[in-house]
């Protein structure tokens, strides 16, 4: 553990940097306090092997587990749920992800989807069996949904569960390739799964229901029956060992089936509040539905990262400039402030839209209130998903590109950002599958399939729509003046990028003439003119400490690559964001 | 060497992979004997250790170098330039970077950045002293122009180089922090270098020049006064060793100033062909020019090799489908083929323009032209780059999302891909410098500021219409009638796709009525899906030998990943690419 002079998280106390935190900042704060005083996240993993890499990202998931805040966290979340549980595991899951994003998806394979498969689909003996245990470390779990052959269509997954009232046992079955459970994260490490398969009772099927069953014991044995296959090398996230588990006729006792949605007797007999088997199966979905906002905020937390990064360096480093006079920050070339300014709107705009999000969640779920009849709200969970992934991609290239050679050296962060989140995109719902939640893909495959860039289209067209509603109501309620000017100014930001981005969509229907069009990409470039020094206040009340930012050219010194330092620029503002220059924003 | 039963590259002997492989299809095709047959090419590298990477890199790169065909070419470099010679160097490169981007690069490095330097810069007798002896494999070089100070802004640089008349020496000295020479490839293994840097004669200064600076001995054994530093991790190149140079007061022969745009008489009297400093610059990097030329090859290469991948798999893998049918193939979902098939267009694009450029290139090396008069071939040049290294991106990106999680497992290649060719986007010229050319950026920076959106926005519009424009005479020129048709086809979605995708800018400006670019969305989407099937015959005629491939999912078996693997889908054209269909592509 560290110790010494520097016993505190070096952290700003702006007003904005509270704002941006919000309500459970003081929550956040201590999290990072946690952090920083454990030595295990000071260190880099790019130079390790690949199982040195897994092994250390275990270890720093089992120091975060055995926090004060964790513990009493699993506590939370094992008792009914309380009005702000949901926001702060997203407090958490950020600060975690911001120190390492592989510690925050591992820590989110085994607490938000093995511990929410516990928690959502199983009863209350189920869950202190299951799922109190892990805060004591006694064992870690996995989450097996996803098959070789169904990925995003869930519905046709092929891992069989039959029932066996002779021993009252199931039997859990891999009857064919395409059955292997795939992409499995913790698989090489982990003691038990939550496996989704198709349950027979009584040679009838019951649609998929999700069953506990053992992998291996806390000295690494097999269980009988169970085959785990590693999958080693990906582009990103070393430290998660993702693997193909295959079930040759395991048995497991008749508890072992989480049963919320349905639960199978003695002898045989199968019952369930919800009759029809759709119906269930989409009621188990959308239970599980929680976790997904987790990755919005991971996105969130990677594009914080890369802007932090690409802003300071934008305006340390100096290129070009009037003929015979001291060459320019590159910050204030015209392409470099448009490439980035509207990122950092949409973090923030992000951050609030989260917000918003998790408190819907926090009401539903503490109001009792069932998911699957809150069709608008799995809708917003995974339009937001979609948005927040492919922002986050788009956003860390920019951020990549801007800050040149020096963004391509692993030391400086962004490619390591990059490659952990990029299969952001792809898990836990496929983004384009994700747009298409509202819609019925099965009965008219053909018409559906005809309209699906429409479909598509018009769902990032709702969710930006909604982070513009939730960036402007934050504007609004925020208590500073100076703090609202600054995020209005963010917020305009916001809407005319969003508005420019779309605007063949808007000339093509007439909601823009093509004189108004040119006259938003004016005031674009002037807004983005006008918040490039301000940018930096934001980035620094993004309130990532500095072990976390880690990026020499960010201004965080490693004496292994002094070769990449930028002292961190000073964040008084520059003569060109002086207020003269707001009056010549043009208003559309 | 590998050898015995299949002793021949797997290639299509099409008349499409002939068309497409152009003139030098033969030279082509035994360059792809020569690396099938060697065993360093068929192993993966993304398990091993940096140093295993870089060693195996330098053993590919020597293996190339010693092949007769490439010691030809080292002599074809040398002697007067040859019609052909262009086009062949590019024809090896795309090969070499479909078989390893790494190695591609290095020798790029050390082939067409030392040696572009001495062939270029040098006179005949330097150019048999510091580059012929390279193909004997007796030393490699470096190419050092960059400076942590400047990257993109060589004009700026610091190094200086000063000649002590005393002594018949020029001083290479490294005066300040942002003077040392950064990102240079070969830099931990290379003996000599290319150094640029400002020199002073009898106290006057004369702009950069080009010197051979030695660095390390055979055995390894530095320079005296040469420091290299090494840069070690990077997203992607890991073969390649970057580093930094650092020079203090390293004392070089007169004879190792390149000396065809400059000289120094032993008694200190500085001559040059060229008066004004400004032009004589200008002259030296636009006599560098023809290397950039193989960083849009290296893009090139980068997004076949996706495409094949993510093409075939599309055609192999099955998700979703009408209620109570077969699931369908992934290729058949309205946005599976949206997102790969332009991609797919824009890389026969850039076959037929490289070859344009290429020609054109040769004919004016030929006709002993100088290539700084040419400023529409140096515009050509760097706006290609800029789009093709985007391009590049972006198609590699869509690769990925559409293999979903397969894409992001290293054995299927598409995330190596995408991290190798992440920096081409800024090196070698950063893209939005590159947008650039044709500009003096100087004399009135903030007006030059000002319109840079502006600027780059057309730089990328006239490079998109050289495409199309190249494209669409390749058609016409082809002379088998049913590869005349299928290209047809792939130009007009090339054409759509450019104007759809800036359809925002036609409506601006009154180029598209509303109505019109409605029915452009309506085309481009039928015309992706009438191609979607043939896209298996043209990635096939993009005549990668499955050795190069190695993707499991593209159908290469991998005993190390059995899991990956998805058999080659049948090229035979499915009922929906039959021609009724044809007739329902609106035309505008």
């Amino acid at each position: 553990m560290l110790s010494g002079a520097s016993t505190a998280v070096e952290t700003q106390q702006s007003t904005l940097s509270r704002y941006l935190d919000g309500e459970f900042w003081q929550f956040k704060d201590d999290i990072r306090e946690d952090i920083r005083r454990c030595e295990l996240f000071h260190q880099t993993s790019f130079d390790l092997t690949l199982d040195q890499t897994r092994d250390l990202t275990m270890e720093r998931v089992y120091y975060v587990m055995q926090t004060p805040l964790m513990r009493q966290h699993f506590r939370d979340q094992v008792t009914e749920k309380q009005r702000g549980f949901i926001a702060k595991s997203l407090g958490l899951t950020e600060v975690i992800c911001s120190a390492d994003m592989t510690t925050g998806v591992k820590l989110g394979v085994i607490c938000g989807l093995y511990g929410g498969a516990v928690i959502n689909l199983g009863n209350p003996e189920q869950k202190d069996k299951w799922y109190l245990p892990v805060s004591d470390l006694e064992f870690t779990g996995m989450f097996a949904m996803t098959e070789r052959g169904h990925g995003s269509n869930v519905r046709g997954i092929l891992t069989e569960a039959q029932y066996d009232p002779s021993t009252e046992e199931f039997i859990i079955n891999t009857p064919c390739v395409d059955a292997q459970k795939m992409y499995i994260g913790n698989c090489m490490k982990g003691n038990h799964a939550s496996v989704f398969a198709q349950l027979t009772v009584n040679g009838e099927t019951q649609g998929p229901h999700c069953f506990i069953v053992p992998i291996r014991d806390r000295h690494g044995v097999m269980h009988p029956g169970v085959t785990a296959i590693d999958m080693r090398h990906k582009e990103g996230l070393h430290g998660v060992d993702n693997g193909i588990l295959i079930f040759d006729n395991v048995r497991i006792p008749r508890e072992n089936l989480l049963s919320r949605f349905g639960s199978v007797s003695a002898d045989g007999v199968y019952s369930s509040p919800i009759q029809n088997k759709s119906h269930r199966f989409n009621a188990m979905l959308a239970a599980l539905t929680p976790t997904r906002l987790a990755l919005t905020v991971q996105a969130m937390a990677g594009m914080k990262l890369g802007l932090i990064i690409a802003v300071r360096y934008s305006h340390s480093r100096r290129q070009f400039g009037p003929k015979d006079k001291d060459e320019v920050k590159i910050i204030e070339h015209q392409t470099q402030y448009l490439r980035l300014m509207p990122h950092l709107a949409a973090a923030l705009a992000l951050t609030f839209t989260t917000r918003f999000a998790a408190a819907m969640m926090d009401d539903v779920l503490c109001g009792g209130e069932s998911l699957d009849n809150n069709r608008s709200l799995q809708a917003l969970m995974a339009g937001l998903k979609a948005y927040s992934t492919w922002q986050n991609i788009h956003c860390l290239q920019e951020c990549r590109e801007c800050t040149g050679g020096m963004g391509f050296m692993m030391e400086n962060r962004i490619p390591g950002l990059k490659c952990d989140s990029d299969v952001f995109v792809t898990f836990e719902g496929d983004n384009m599958v994700m747009l298409q939640v509202k819609k019925n893909n099965c009965l008219f495959f053909d018409a559906w399939n005809s309209c699906l860039h429409h479909i598509t289209s018009l769902a990032l067209a709702h969710i930006h729509r909604v982070t513009l509603e939730q960036f402007a109501l934050a504007v609004e309620q925020c208590p500073v003046e100076e703090d609202r000017t600054l995020l209005t100014k963010f917020c305009l930001l916001h809407g005319t990028n969003l508005v420019y981005q779309e605007r063949g969509w808007y000339l093509e229907h007439h909601y823009l003439t093509p004189r108004t069009s040119r006259l938003i990409r004016n005031q674009l470039l002037e807004l983005c003119r006008l918040v490039k020094d301000e940018a930096l206040k934001v980035v620094s009340d993004f309130k990532v400490p500095p072990f976390c930012i880690k990026a020499p050219i960010a201004g965080v010194a490693n004496p292994r690559a002094q070769w990449a330092f930028y002292s961190t620029p000073d964040p008084a503002p520059s003569a060109s964001s002086l207020p003269q220059h707001h009056g010549r924003t043009s208003k559309l």
